[in-house]
């Protein structure tokens, strides 16, 4: 048990700085080179997923169900069995979902434009609207963010619990204030937390009652299928916002995402989107002069290698199987060195690919900074924030995926002793 | 040489009519069921194909140029040798070009609405403008019309001649009116009518002045290697547009669009846009923001399956030898039954995907009916002009692609006389 960084004495603060950065400067000099700031799958995830692209060759017979030849144009909404199998990863019906293109973020950027040069189901397109708001759980997905700013969305930051997003606060925005049209929520091991919404918070969601008609959750599932154990006990599971929302007379309230991206490769996976018969059929009407349809071959070769959503889900153990190890190297450092020290909190998320790491107030930039300067790349302090603004400059996001568990380890090992040191100036220059 | 209908009297006309109902009649009977409507590959072109599902398989290397993993995120332009590729389809140099996903009707929509949401080049967006107007060369490609329609904007229709479109009306548009934002071209084998526009109206095109600081001309360059003979003299050229927009003194005057749609398979190709260096910085700016990037590997597979664009030349004479037959069963039965009667006009294009077909004024659409009604769809009349009107009902797209030579011949009778009885009737109601 280490001593609390904030009950040490000057005295004792100035021979740990030294001892600190003697360290550091003996860290600087390994000439490390670990990337842990992008959730990106490793190298070793990509080779185990090789046989993927043997599902589908010249032999292939390659209709769909329903005749539909996959080699040439057509089937907007996508082919039926994949529809289905992304409705499995949702946990909703094929009727609600169109299976799109590579990346669920083209899908979630297409609805927002939409909604800016068409608007939502008949509503006033938000191009012509003086002000447009999104509540933004924080911290969150910076990939989100960034299509506000895009947009000039003014962004309210929304803060986050181990439940999901202050209900509260976001009751309060969505019912009062006409100007906000939508929320990013990553419910299921949320970016960069890792947490689960409840089913309170489900369930408060789906009753929500907006000012704005065409309010809408944008319902990011990025992460439903992403588990790192294989234990029951340990698999977060969410409600399933479609019904809940329809059950509470809000059925056109939902858009849900998804997509295969870190299930066989990330961008030449397939993305789909969820939600009620009204939005869908108000995205085909835009769809429909956007495209002819989507890559079907690709879908047809998802089908086809996992079968159904029970042999995605197989398939996902695989990826668990390497990504658990890197994140517990992670945690086990962390745990080490920085528990019972009062300056650091972190995250232990069952799934997902992130942890997030909490250090003390003003001090996340110079950790990120300090661990730049000796090899090792993080997420940029604040990025988890609307307009990458941390207000206590505390939060760190860490990508455990790309990294071996040996680099992670090693990674980690620098990430505390950075996270030591900049908690250490910051004390000595109270 | 059949006589002029013009030229024929009532009692000629009326026993022409009587003949040409009981031949209708008797088509009927035959049952048929054949689509000229859409230029889909037939499936004859995508058996010929199948090979290039087996290029990229399980043992294969998927890195691409520069140690890209194309497995992974990342790489928003496209991997190095896929700009290479499609720079060969454009006649461009890479750095002009960026790669996307499966469809250049995509990237043409996504230029529009990106030009309505956050202008172009830091222009005024659109969507903040009373009025936007495009140049419509038509008979021209009803998608293109579509986007227009669908954005609210004013479409100008432009005439089509055998050099490219009516350029001085283009000059006096885009020259004296700021709210024309941009034309629609296809300038090598027009959809529908198969003209390649002429050196002298590139040239025009590259010197326009334009009123707008941010007039666009949409080239979308869709059959730019779509030739259906060999010999030289029957291979159809264009000058190329950047390099002359360039010259001009026009440089960012052009989005060029390409794809392998009709080149591998309809949906599961590979498009393009090329432009220059400012334009395509400032479509970055947005898809940086959209998407992470595009389908490396399906890119990858591209290049590996042609190695260059003499690849894919070569290629694209398996296409022309299936295609060709079609198009001169076509030609054949449209020579041999209106030739000389004065009632009906076509082209006898060197390559692209489609013959236009003009009747008599005021017959198109009745036309289209019959041949429906006798079990052969064709595009619907009206749909190659802005607003699917088509002033003079006269204009008629045929798609021989899909149909066997024999189904097309077996089509083309029935169209030809559903052209003659059309003709017939609208001469005995004068």
């Amino acid at each position: 048990m280490s001593k609390l960084y904030t009950e040490m004495s000057h005295e004792e603060l100035l021979e740990l700085s030294s001892r600190l950065n003697k360290e550091y400067r003996d860290a600087k000099g390994k000439g490390l080179a670990l990337n842990m700031a992008r959730g990106k799958p490793s190298p070793s995830q990509l080779d185990m997923g090789m046989d993927f692209l043997d599902v589908i060759n010249s032999a292939s017979d390659l209709k769909s169900a329903g005749s539909i030849d996959t080699r040439n144009y057509g089937e907007l909404d996508g082919i039926p069995e994949a529809k289905q199998l992304m409705a499995g990863i949702m946990e909703t019906s094929p009727e609600n979902v169109i299976v799109c293109g590579n990346a669920s973020l083209n899908i979630m950027y297409d609805t927002v434009s939409r909604a800016f040069t068409h608007g939502i189901c008949g509503n006033t397109p938000w191009c012509k609207l003086d002000k447009v708001k999104f509540l933004c759980p924080a911290p969150g997905y910076d990939r989100h963010f960034a299509i506000c700013q895009h947009f000039g969305i003014e962004m309210i930051t929304v803060p986050m619990t181990p439940q999901g997003p202050d209900m509260d606060m976001v009751e309060k925005y969505v019912s009062g204030d006409e100007s906000v049209k939508g929320i990013w929520c990553v419910p299921k091991y949320s970016n960069p937390q890792g947490y689960s919404y409840s089913d309170e918070t489900v369930k408060r969601f789906a009753a929500l009652k907006p000012a704005a008609k065409d309010f809408r959750i944008f319902w990011d599932n990025a992460y439903a299928i992403h588990h790192l154990y294989e234990e029951e006990d340990r698999q977060d599971r969410i409600l399933e916002i479609l019904s809940e929302c329809e059950k509470a007379g809000n059925p056109d309230m939902v858009f849900e995402f998804c997509s295969t991206s870190k299930v066989t490769f990330a961008g030449s996976g397939i993305a789909a989107v969820a939600s009620s018969k009204a939005n869908l059929d108000d995205m085909r009407k835009s769809m429909t002069v956007q495209t002819i349809g989507y890559d079907k071959i690709n879908q047809l070769r998802h089908v086809r290698y996992f079968g159904d959503i029970n042999g995605m889900k197989e398939h996902m153990k695989k990826h668990a199987a390497l990504l658990r190890p890197k994140f517990e190297a992670c945690e086990k450092v962390l745990e080490e060195e920085l528990s019972g020290t009062g300056i650091a909190s972190w995250t232990t998320p069952n799934g997902g690919y992130f942890i997030s790491l909490d250090v003390l107030e003003g001090c996340a930039k110079r950790v990120v900074a300090l661990c730049k300067e000796a090899g090792v790349t993080l997420t940029g302090a604040g990025a988890t924030f609307p307009y990458k603004n941390d207000p206590k400059d505390s939060n760190i996001r860490i990508a455990p995926s790309y990294p071996t568990p040996e680099e992670m380890a090693q990674a980690t090992d620098l990430l505390v002793l950075c996270v030591k040191l900049a908690a250490v100036e910051k004390l000595l220059s109270k």
